[in-house]
Protein backbone atom coordinates (compact mmCIF):
# COMPACT_ATOMS: atom_id res chain seq x y z
CA UNK A 1 0.00 0.00 0.00
CA UNK A 2 1.10 3.43 -0.93
CA UNK A 3 -0.38 6.35 0.86
CA UNK A 4 1.07 9.44 0.10
CA UNK A 5 1.67 12.26 2.59
CA UNK A 6 0.22 15.74 2.52
CA UNK A 7 2.14 18.49 1.57
CA UNK A 8 1.44 20.42 4.95
CA UNK A 9 2.16 16.69 6.80
CA UNK A 10 6.04 16.53 4.78
CA UNK A 11 6.22 20.38 5.79
CA UNK A 12 5.90 19.66 9.59
CA UNK A 13 7.91 16.66 9.75
CA UNK A 14 10.25 18.41 8.15
CA UNK A 15 10.55 21.70 10.30
CA UNK A 16 10.51 19.05 13.54
CA UNK A 17 13.44 17.79 12.16
CA UNK A 18 15.27 20.95 11.22
CA UNK A 19 14.43 22.01 15.01
CA UNK A 20 15.77 19.17 16.13
CA UNK A 21 18.78 19.85 14.10
CA UNK A 22 19.20 22.99 15.66
CA UNK A 23 19.10 22.48 19.31
CA UNK A 24 15.07 21.81 19.82
CA UNK A 25 14.29 19.37 22.21
CA UNK A 26 10.71 17.86 22.80
CA UNK A 27 8.71 14.92 23.47
CA UNK A 28 7.47 14.13 20.15
CA UNK A 29 3.90 12.77 21.03
CA UNK A 30 1.15 14.58 18.55
CA UNK A 31 3.84 16.49 16.56
CA UNK A 32 3.84 16.38 12.75
CA UNK A 33 0.47 13.97 13.24
CA UNK A 34 -0.25 11.49 10.86
CA UNK A 35 3.23 11.01 9.60
CA UNK A 36 4.81 7.75 11.86
CA UNK A 37 7.41 7.85 14.62
CA UNK A 38 10.23 5.87 15.11
CA UNK A 39 12.39 4.64 17.86
CA UNK A 40 15.91 4.63 17.62
CA UNK A 41 18.61 2.04 18.53
CA UNK A 42 22.42 2.37 16.79
CA UNK A 43 24.97 -0.26 17.80
CA UNK A 44 28.65 -1.13 16.66
CA UNK A 45 28.77 -3.24 13.38
CA UNK A 46 29.90 -6.61 15.41
CA UNK A 47 26.60 -6.51 17.50
CA UNK A 48 24.56 -5.53 14.48
CA UNK A 49 23.60 -9.15 13.46
CA UNK A 50 22.31 -9.49 17.20
CA UNK A 51 19.97 -6.43 17.48
CA UNK A 52 18.31 -7.77 13.98
CA UNK A 53 18.13 -11.36 15.40
CA UNK A 54 16.26 -9.71 18.84
CA UNK A 55 14.19 -7.43 16.93
CA UNK A 56 13.39 -10.61 14.61
CA UNK A 57 12.37 -12.54 17.67
CA UNK A 58 10.57 -10.18 19.59
CA UNK A 59 8.70 -8.59 16.61
CA UNK A 60 5.72 -7.03 19.17
CA UNK A 61 8.19 -4.73 20.87
CA UNK A 62 10.67 -4.37 17.96
CA UNK A 63 9.07 -3.80 14.72
CA UNK A 64 11.90 -2.89 12.74
CA UNK A 65 11.23 0.02 10.41
CA UNK A 66 14.18 0.67 8.69
CA UNK A 67 18.09 -0.67 8.83
CA UNK A 68 20.26 2.19 8.13
CA UNK A 69 23.47 0.11 7.43
CA UNK A 70 27.23 1.12 8.93
CA UNK A 71 28.61 4.43 7.01
CA UNK A 72 25.02 5.79 6.20
CA UNK A 73 23.75 8.29 7.86
CA UNK A 74 20.37 9.21 5.77
CA UNK A 75 17.14 7.47 6.81
CA UNK A 76 15.06 6.18 3.87
CA UNK A 77 12.07 7.19 5.58
CA UNK A 78 12.84 10.45 5.71
CA UNK A 79 14.65 11.96 2.66
CA UNK A 80 17.54 14.62 3.84
CA UNK A 81 17.64 13.09 6.92
CA UNK A 82 20.37 12.61 9.17
CA UNK A 83 20.30 10.30 11.61
CA UNK A 84 22.95 11.61 13.92
CA UNK A 85 21.21 14.85 14.16
CA UNK A 86 17.77 14.72 13.63
CA UNK A 87 16.19 13.87 16.54
CA UNK A 88 15.47 15.77 20.02
CA UNK A 89 17.22 14.23 22.58
CA UNK A 90 19.77 11.29 22.13
CA UNK A 91 21.03 8.52 24.92
CA UNK A 92 25.13 7.57 25.15
CA UNK A 93 25.25 4.18 26.33
CA UNK A 94 28.56 2.73 27.38
CA UNK A 95 28.70 -0.85 28.82
CA UNK A 96 24.77 -0.73 29.85
CA UNK A 97 25.36 2.77 31.47
CA UNK A 98 23.47 5.55 30.45
CA UNK A 99 26.46 7.91 30.75
CA UNK A 100 25.27 10.98 28.79
CA UNK A 101 22.02 12.26 27.10
CA UNK A 102 22.51 15.15 24.13
CA UNK A 103 20.44 16.94 21.36
CA UNK A 104 23.32 15.73 19.29
CA UNK A 105 25.00 12.59 18.41
CA UNK A 106 27.59 13.22 15.69
CA UNK A 107 30.33 12.59 18.48
CA UNK A 108 29.33 9.05 18.57
CA UNK A 109 29.04 8.47 15.17
CA UNK A 110 32.83 9.75 15.12
CA UNK A 111 33.82 7.64 17.51
CA UNK A 112 32.32 4.40 15.86
CA UNK A 113 31.68 4.85 12.17
CA UNK A 114 30.43 1.64 12.46
CA UNK A 115 27.33 2.19 13.85
CA UNK A 116 24.36 0.46 12.41
CA UNK A 117 20.98 2.40 13.06
CA UNK A 118 17.63 0.47 13.61
CA UNK A 119 14.59 2.29 13.37
CA UNK A 120 11.48 0.80 15.37
CA UNK A 121 7.63 1.35 15.21
CA UNK A 122 6.70 3.29 18.03
CA UNK A 123 2.91 3.31 19.64
CA UNK A 124 2.48 7.02 18.94
CA UNK A 125 1.55 5.71 15.45
CA UNK A 126 -1.76 4.07 16.21
CA UNK A 127 -2.19 6.69 18.58
CA UNK A 128 -3.61 9.08 15.32
CA UNK A 129 -6.06 5.77 15.01
CA UNK A 130 -7.42 6.11 18.44
CA UNK A 131 -7.91 9.84 18.38
CA UNK A 132 -9.35 9.66 15.06
CA UNK A 133 -12.10 7.26 16.45
CA UNK A 134 -12.80 9.84 19.56
CA UNK A 135 -10.55 7.70 22.10
CA UNK A 136 -8.42 10.42 24.28
CA UNK A 137 -5.04 10.33 24.67
CA UNK A 138 -4.53 11.44 27.71
CA UNK A 139 -0.47 11.92 28.07
CA UNK A 140 -1.36 14.00 24.63
CA UNK A 141 -4.22 15.81 26.18
CA UNK A 142 -1.98 17.13 29.29
CA UNK A 143 0.98 17.54 27.48
CA UNK A 144 3.30 14.78 29.17
CA UNK A 145 5.35 11.99 27.83
CA UNK A 146 3.49 8.47 27.76
CA UNK A 147 4.43 6.46 30.87
CA UNK A 148 6.37 3.40 30.37
CA UNK A 149 7.18 0.49 32.42
CA UNK A 150 9.68 -2.15 32.92
CA UNK A 151 7.63 -5.53 33.40
CA UNK A 152 8.34 -9.65 34.33
CA UNK A 153 7.69 -10.52 31.01
CA UNK A 154 11.51 -11.73 29.20
CA UNK A 155 12.12 -11.04 25.55
CA UNK A 156 13.38 -14.30 23.91
CA UNK A 157 17.23 -13.46 23.72
CA UNK A 158 19.58 -13.12 20.65
CA UNK A 159 23.27 -14.16 21.06
CA UNK A 160 24.10 -11.47 23.55
CA UNK A 161 21.26 -10.04 24.10
CA UNK A 162 18.81 -10.06 26.73
CA UNK A 163 16.17 -8.20 28.43
CA UNK A 164 12.40 -7.72 29.41
CA UNK A 165 9.84 -6.10 27.67
CA UNK A 166 9.16 -2.42 28.05
CA UNK A 167 5.58 -1.25 27.81
CA UNK A 168 3.64 2.22 27.66
CA UNK A 169 0.48 2.51 29.30
CA UNK A 170 -2.65 4.77 28.17
CA UNK A 171 -5.97 4.92 30.36
CA UNK A 172 -8.98 4.09 28.62
CA UNK A 173 -12.34 4.49 29.24
CA UNK A 174 -13.66 0.61 29.82
CA UNK A 175 -16.57 1.15 27.01
CA UNK A 176 -13.85 1.99 24.32
CA UNK A 177 -11.24 -0.52 25.36
CA UNK A 178 -12.34 -3.38 23.01
CA UNK A 179 -12.31 -0.95 20.23
CA UNK A 180 -8.51 0.60 21.66
CA UNK A 181 -7.65 -3.31 20.78
CA UNK A 182 -8.93 -3.54 17.51
CA UNK A 183 -7.71 0.11 16.27
CA UNK A 184 -4.21 -0.87 17.18
CA UNK A 185 -4.32 -4.53 16.13
CA UNK A 186 -4.53 -3.04 12.54
CA UNK A 187 -0.73 -1.75 12.91
CA UNK A 188 0.82 -5.22 13.40
CA UNK A 189 4.17 -3.33 12.51
CA UNK A 190 3.85 -0.95 14.62
CA UNK A 191 3.57 -2.97 18.08
CA UNK A 192 -0.37 -3.86 17.05
CA UNK A 193 -2.52 -4.91 19.70
CA UNK A 194 -1.99 -4.38 23.51
CA UNK A 195 0.23 -6.91 25.22
CA UNK A 196 -2.01 -6.84 28.73
CA UNK A 197 -5.06 -4.88 29.53
CA UNK A 198 -6.13 -3.81 33.31
CA UNK A 199 -3.71 -5.47 35.73
CA UNK A 200 -0.51 -3.67 36.44
CA UNK A 201 0.51 -6.38 39.30
CA UNK A 202 0.80 -9.23 36.76
CA UNK A 203 2.98 -7.44 34.70
CA UNK A 204 5.72 -6.53 37.82
CA UNK A 205 4.43 -3.35 37.94
CA UNK A 206 4.50 -2.06 41.51
CA UNK A 207 3.23 1.18 41.33
CA UNK A 208 1.56 2.55 38.28
CA UNK A 209 2.01 6.46 39.19
CA UNK A 210 5.97 5.91 39.04
CA UNK A 211 6.90 4.79 35.74
CA UNK A 212 10.28 3.45 34.78
CA UNK A 213 10.22 6.39 31.69
CA UNK A 214 8.35 9.10 30.53
CA UNK A 215 5.90 10.80 33.49
CA UNK A 216 3.02 9.78 35.27
CA UNK A 217 -0.27 9.30 33.97
CA UNK A 218 -3.44 10.22 35.39
CA UNK A 219 -6.33 6.94 35.29
CA UNK A 220 -9.45 8.48 36.17
CA UNK A 221 -12.60 6.76 37.58
CA UNK A 222 -14.15 4.25 35.14
CA UNK A 223 -10.40 4.36 33.04
CA UNK A 224 -8.74 1.06 32.71
CA UNK A 225 -5.24 1.05 31.95
CA UNK A 226 -4.38 -0.56 28.67
CA UNK A 227 -0.63 -1.36 28.33
CA UNK A 228 1.28 -1.81 24.73
CA UNK A 229 4.96 -3.36 23.34
CA UNK A 230 6.68 -0.71 23.51
CA UNK A 231 9.74 0.43 21.31
CA UNK A 232 12.26 1.15 24.47
CA UNK A 233 12.06 -2.29 25.23
CA UNK A 234 16.08 -2.00 22.87
CA UNK A 235 17.05 0.43 25.88
CA UNK A 236 16.15 -2.18 28.75
CA UNK A 237 18.33 -5.19 26.74
CA UNK A 238 20.96 -2.51 26.26
CA UNK A 239 20.67 -2.33 30.29
CA UNK A 240 20.34 -6.28 31.06
CA UNK A 241 23.21 -7.25 28.24
CA UNK A 242 26.04 -4.09 28.54
CA UNK A 243 26.88 -3.98 24.91
CA UNK A 244 30.10 -1.67 25.14
CA UNK A 245 28.61 0.89 23.42
CA UNK A 246 25.11 2.01 21.97
CA UNK A 247 23.28 5.65 21.25
CA UNK A 248 19.30 5.42 21.44
CA UNK A 249 17.03 8.13 21.33
CA UNK A 250 15.36 9.44 24.98
CA UNK A 251 12.36 7.78 25.34
CA UNK A 252 9.40 9.75 24.20
CA UNK A 253 11.67 11.75 21.88
CA UNK A 254 11.23 10.19 18.68
CA UNK A 255 12.46 10.62 14.86
CA UNK A 256 9.60 11.47 12.78
CA UNK A 257 9.90 10.24 9.65
CA UNK A 258 7.51 11.10 6.02
CA UNK A 259 5.58 8.39 6.65
CA UNK A 260 2.25 8.09 6.82
CA UNK A 261 1.01 6.16 10.03
CA UNK A 262 -2.15 4.71 7.83
CA UNK A 263 1.41 3.06 5.57
CA UNK A 264 1.22 0.45 8.26
CA UNK A 265 -2.68 -0.11 8.47
CA UNK A 266 -3.11 -3.66 7.52
CA UNK B 1 -2.34 -17.33 18.77
CA UNK B 2 -1.21 -20.62 20.13
CA UNK B 3 -2.63 -23.40 17.68
CA UNK B 4 -1.60 -27.20 18.76
CA UNK B 5 -1.12 -29.86 16.16
CA UNK B 6 -2.96 -33.03 16.61
CA UNK B 7 -0.68 -36.50 17.64
CA UNK B 8 -1.42 -37.91 14.18
CA UNK B 9 0.10 -34.52 12.51
CA UNK B 10 3.17 -34.68 14.71
CA UNK B 11 3.26 -38.31 14.14
CA UNK B 12 3.60 -37.38 10.09
CA UNK B 13 6.04 -34.79 10.31
CA UNK B 14 8.29 -37.03 12.61
CA UNK B 15 8.05 -39.74 10.36
CA UNK B 16 8.68 -37.83 7.73
CA UNK B 17 11.68 -35.97 8.90
CA UNK B 18 13.30 -39.09 10.01
CA UNK B 19 13.07 -40.57 6.46
CA UNK B 20 14.62 -37.81 4.77
CA UNK B 21 16.76 -38.41 7.48
CA UNK B 22 17.48 -41.69 6.34
CA UNK B 23 18.15 -41.32 2.95
CA UNK B 24 14.19 -41.04 1.66
CA UNK B 25 13.89 -38.09 -1.04
CA UNK B 26 10.65 -36.71 -2.47
CA UNK B 27 9.66 -33.18 -2.95
CA UNK B 28 7.00 -32.55 0.17
CA UNK B 29 4.04 -30.26 -1.06
CA UNK B 30 1.34 -32.36 0.77
CA UNK B 31 3.42 -34.35 3.01
CA UNK B 32 2.72 -34.01 6.74
CA UNK B 33 -0.54 -31.68 5.80
CA UNK B 34 -1.60 -28.76 7.73
CA UNK B 35 1.95 -28.42 9.03
CA UNK B 36 4.12 -25.60 8.19
CA UNK B 37 6.91 -25.92 6.11
CA UNK B 38 9.81 -24.01 5.32
CA UNK B 39 12.70 -22.76 3.41
CA UNK B 40 16.13 -22.73 3.87
CA UNK B 41 19.40 -20.93 3.59
CA UNK B 42 22.69 -21.26 5.54
CA UNK B 43 25.40 -19.13 5.33
CA UNK B 44 28.72 -18.20 7.44
CA UNK B 45 28.43 -16.19 10.26
CA UNK B 46 30.44 -13.31 8.60
CA UNK B 47 27.29 -13.21 6.22
CA UNK B 48 24.88 -13.65 8.81
CA UNK B 49 23.61 -9.82 9.21
CA UNK B 50 23.39 -9.14 5.67
CA UNK B 51 21.23 -12.18 5.01
CA UNK B 52 18.93 -11.25 8.09
CA UNK B 53 18.85 -7.76 6.69
CA UNK B 54 18.27 -8.98 3.34
CA UNK B 55 14.97 -11.09 4.46
CA UNK B 56 13.92 -8.15 6.65
CA UNK B 57 14.08 -5.60 3.60
CA UNK B 58 12.19 -8.39 1.45
CA UNK B 59 9.64 -9.69 3.36
CA UNK B 60 7.20 -11.18 0.95
CA UNK B 61 9.38 -13.82 -0.60
CA UNK B 62 11.85 -14.32 2.58
CA UNK B 63 9.67 -14.03 5.34
CA UNK B 64 11.89 -15.24 8.19
CA UNK B 65 10.23 -17.73 10.86
CA UNK B 66 13.24 -19.38 12.67
CA UNK B 67 17.08 -18.07 12.86
CA UNK B 68 19.56 -21.26 14.11
CA UNK B 69 22.05 -19.86 15.64
CA UNK B 70 25.89 -20.72 14.58
CA UNK B 71 26.44 -23.74 16.96
CA UNK B 72 23.03 -24.95 17.23
CA UNK B 73 21.53 -27.43 14.44
CA UNK B 74 17.96 -27.85 16.24
CA UNK B 75 15.10 -26.09 14.74
CA UNK B 76 12.75 -24.70 17.69
CA UNK B 77 10.08 -25.41 15.34
CA UNK B 78 10.55 -28.90 15.66
CA UNK B 79 11.95 -30.35 18.65
CA UNK B 80 14.47 -32.94 18.20
CA UNK B 81 15.44 -32.18 14.52
CA UNK B 82 18.68 -31.80 13.05
CA UNK B 83 18.70 -28.97 10.02
CA UNK B 84 21.82 -30.90 8.79
CA UNK B 85 19.75 -33.81 7.86
CA UNK B 86 16.01 -33.51 7.89
CA UNK B 87 15.78 -32.42 4.46
CA UNK B 88 15.42 -34.23 1.69
CA UNK B 89 17.51 -32.78 -0.63
CA UNK B 90 20.29 -29.96 0.04
CA UNK B 91 22.10 -27.82 -1.94
CA UNK B 92 25.71 -26.89 -1.56
CA UNK B 93 26.54 -23.60 -3.01
CA UNK B 94 30.30 -22.12 -3.41
CA UNK B 95 30.77 -18.55 -4.54
CA UNK B 96 27.26 -18.92 -6.20
CA UNK B 97 27.69 -21.84 -7.72
CA UNK B 98 25.42 -25.06 -7.32
CA UNK B 99 28.35 -27.47 -6.94
CA UNK B 100 26.31 -30.17 -5.33
CA UNK B 101 22.85 -31.67 -4.22
CA UNK B 102 22.89 -33.97 -1.53
CA UNK B 103 20.38 -35.92 1.06
CA UNK B 104 22.82 -34.89 3.57
CA UNK B 105 24.31 -31.81 4.85
CA UNK B 106 26.85 -32.62 7.78
CA UNK B 107 29.57 -32.37 5.90
CA UNK B 108 28.75 -28.49 5.10
CA UNK B 109 28.53 -27.93 9.03
CA UNK B 110 31.54 -29.58 9.83
CA UNK B 111 33.75 -27.75 7.42
CA UNK B 112 32.01 -24.38 8.58
CA UNK B 113 30.54 -24.90 11.93
CA UNK B 114 29.68 -21.22 12.09
CA UNK B 115 26.84 -21.78 9.37
CA UNK B 116 23.76 -19.77 10.52
CA UNK B 117 20.92 -20.87 9.48
CA UNK B 118 17.66 -19.25 8.69
CA UNK B 119 13.83 -21.04 7.88
CA UNK B 120 11.82 -18.81 5.68
CA UNK B 121 8.06 -19.52 4.88
CA UNK B 122 6.72 -21.15 2.27
CA UNK B 123 3.60 -21.12 0.33
CA UNK B 124 2.34 -24.57 0.89
CA UNK B 125 1.62 -23.14 4.32
CA UNK B 126 -1.30 -21.55 2.60
CA UNK B 127 -2.02 -24.47 -0.12
CA UNK B 128 -3.70 -25.86 2.89
CA UNK B 129 -6.44 -23.16 2.87
CA UNK B 130 -6.73 -23.39 -0.76
CA UNK B 131 -7.46 -26.59 -0.47
CA UNK B 132 -10.26 -26.07 2.11
CA UNK B 133 -12.00 -23.84 0.33
CA UNK B 134 -12.38 -26.09 -2.49
CA UNK B 135 -9.78 -24.28 -4.84
CA UNK B 136 -7.55 -27.07 -6.51
CA UNK B 137 -3.76 -27.09 -6.36
CA UNK B 138 -2.85 -28.59 -9.73
CA UNK B 139 1.19 -29.62 -8.62
CA UNK B 140 -0.30 -31.42 -6.00
CA UNK B 141 -3.02 -33.10 -8.10
CA UNK B 142 -0.49 -34.34 -10.66
CA UNK B 143 2.27 -35.48 -8.04
CA UNK B 144 4.15 -32.81 -9.10
CA UNK B 145 7.35 -29.94 -7.86
CA UNK B 146 5.36 -26.53 -8.00
CA UNK B 147 6.48 -24.56 -10.83
CA UNK B 148 9.48 -21.67 -9.64
CA UNK B 149 10.40 -18.71 -11.89
CA UNK B 150 13.28 -16.24 -11.99
CA UNK B 151 11.41 -12.95 -12.66
CA UNK B 152 12.51 -9.13 -13.42
CA UNK B 153 12.12 -7.35 -10.22
CA UNK B 154 14.54 -6.40 -8.32
CA UNK B 155 14.57 -7.16 -4.56
CA UNK B 156 16.15 -4.34 -1.95
CA UNK B 157 19.95 -5.10 -1.85
CA UNK B 158 21.43 -5.68 1.93
CA UNK B 159 25.31 -5.08 1.89
CA UNK B 160 26.82 -7.57 -0.05
CA UNK B 161 23.10 -9.46 -0.99
CA UNK B 162 21.22 -8.40 -3.94
CA UNK B 163 19.00 -10.27 -6.48
CA UNK B 164 15.29 -11.02 -7.93
CA UNK B 165 12.64 -11.85 -7.02
CA UNK B 166 11.20 -15.46 -7.74
CA UNK B 167 7.61 -16.25 -7.63
CA UNK B 168 6.04 -19.79 -7.35
CA UNK B 169 2.70 -20.17 -10.21
CA UNK B 170 -0.38 -21.92 -9.79
CA UNK B 171 -2.98 -22.16 -12.29
CA UNK B 172 -6.30 -20.72 -10.21
CA UNK B 173 -10.06 -21.07 -11.83
CA UNK B 174 -10.58 -17.45 -13.13
CA UNK B 175 -13.90 -17.20 -10.79
CA UNK B 176 -11.46 -18.65 -7.69
CA UNK B 177 -8.70 -16.19 -8.18
CA UNK B 178 -10.53 -13.78 -5.99
CA UNK B 179 -10.73 -16.31 -3.13
CA UNK B 180 -7.37 -17.52 -3.33
CA UNK B 181 -5.90 -13.72 -3.28
CA UNK B 182 -8.10 -13.24 0.42
CA UNK B 183 -6.95 -17.03 1.77
CA UNK B 184 -3.29 -16.26 1.17
CA UNK B 185 -3.06 -13.09 2.00
CA UNK B 186 -4.64 -14.04 5.51
CA UNK B 187 -1.26 -15.58 6.08
CA UNK B 188 1.46 -12.44 5.61
CA UNK B 189 3.71 -14.17 7.74
CA UNK B 190 3.95 -16.44 4.64
CA UNK B 191 4.31 -14.33 1.56
CA UNK B 192 0.67 -13.45 1.83
CA UNK B 193 -1.14 -12.31 -1.07
CA UNK B 194 -0.15 -12.76 -4.63
CA UNK B 195 2.45 -10.11 -6.07
CA UNK B 196 1.51 -11.08 -9.60
CA UNK B 197 -1.83 -12.03 -11.63
CA UNK B 198 -2.05 -13.11 -15.17
CA UNK B 199 0.35 -12.20 -16.99
CA UNK B 200 3.98 -14.16 -17.15
CA UNK B 201 5.38 -11.94 -19.72
CA UNK B 202 5.74 -8.40 -17.45
CA UNK B 203 7.10 -10.73 -14.68
CA UNK B 204 9.65 -11.26 -17.39
CA UNK B 205 8.72 -14.46 -17.70
CA UNK B 206 9.27 -15.93 -21.45
CA UNK B 207 7.71 -19.23 -21.73
CA UNK B 208 5.34 -20.60 -18.44
CA UNK B 209 6.18 -23.89 -19.65
CA UNK B 210 10.02 -23.79 -18.49
CA UNK B 211 10.14 -22.94 -14.91
CA UNK B 212 13.74 -22.18 -13.58
CA UNK B 213 12.55 -24.68 -10.65
CA UNK B 214 10.13 -27.26 -9.91
CA UNK B 215 8.30 -29.11 -12.64
CA UNK B 216 6.42 -27.53 -15.69
CA UNK B 217 2.69 -26.77 -15.14
CA UNK B 218 -0.15 -27.34 -16.78
CA UNK B 219 -2.29 -24.21 -17.19
CA UNK B 220 -6.20 -25.41 -18.08
CA UNK B 221 -8.91 -23.13 -20.51
CA UNK B 222 -10.46 -20.76 -17.99
CA UNK B 223 -7.07 -20.93 -15.55
CA UNK B 224 -5.31 -17.78 -14.62
CA UNK B 225 -1.64 -17.75 -13.54
CA UNK B 226 -1.23 -16.44 -10.35
CA UNK B 227 1.98 -16.14 -8.99
CA UNK B 228 3.07 -15.89 -5.34
CA UNK B 229 6.77 -14.53 -4.03
CA UNK B 230 8.89 -17.81 -3.28
CA UNK B 231 11.21 -18.63 -0.73
CA UNK B 232 13.64 -19.93 -3.05
CA UNK B 233 14.49 -16.33 -3.49
CA UNK B 234 17.28 -16.30 -1.62
CA UNK B 235 19.39 -19.01 -4.19
CA UNK B 236 18.75 -16.15 -6.62
CA UNK B 237 20.36 -13.83 -4.35
CA UNK B 238 23.11 -16.63 -4.27
CA UNK B 239 23.46 -17.00 -7.82
CA UNK B 240 23.65 -13.26 -7.93
CA UNK B 241 25.90 -12.01 -4.89
CA UNK B 242 28.25 -15.15 -4.71
CA UNK B 243 28.89 -15.60 -1.20
CA UNK B 244 31.93 -18.33 -0.91
CA UNK B 245 29.81 -21.36 0.51
CA UNK B 246 26.28 -21.51 1.31
CA UNK B 247 23.56 -24.52 1.89
CA UNK B 248 20.26 -24.06 0.39
CA UNK B 249 17.18 -26.77 0.66
CA UNK B 250 16.68 -28.17 -3.16
CA UNK B 251 13.61 -26.37 -4.23
CA UNK B 252 10.23 -28.21 -3.47
CA UNK B 253 11.97 -30.35 -0.43
CA UNK B 254 11.20 -28.18 2.13
CA UNK B 255 11.73 -28.25 5.77
CA UNK B 256 8.91 -29.78 7.76
CA UNK B 257 8.00 -28.42 11.47
CA UNK B 258 5.80 -29.30 14.33
CA UNK B 259 4.03 -26.18 14.00
CA UNK B 260 0.28 -25.89 12.32
CA UNK B 261 -0.54 -23.72 9.03
CA UNK B 262 -3.06 -22.18 11.07
CA UNK B 263 -0.45 -20.43 13.70
CA UNK B 264 0.39 -17.97 10.70
CA UNK B 265 -3.33 -16.70 9.95
CA UNK B 266 -4.30 -13.31 11.18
Amino acid sequence: MAVLASADQLASARAARAAYRSGVSEPTSGIAAGLTQANLIAVPADWAFETLLYAQRNPKPCPVLEVIEAGQVESALAPGSDIRTDIGRYRIWRDGELVSEQNDARDAWEEHPDLVAFLIGCSFTFETGLVDAGIPIRHQELGRNVPMYRTNIDCTPAGRLRGEMVVSMRPIPAGRVADAVQISGRTPAVHGAPVHIGDPASLGIADLARPDFGDAPEVRDGEIPVFWACGVTPQAAIMASKPPFAVTHAPGYMFITDVPDAEYIV
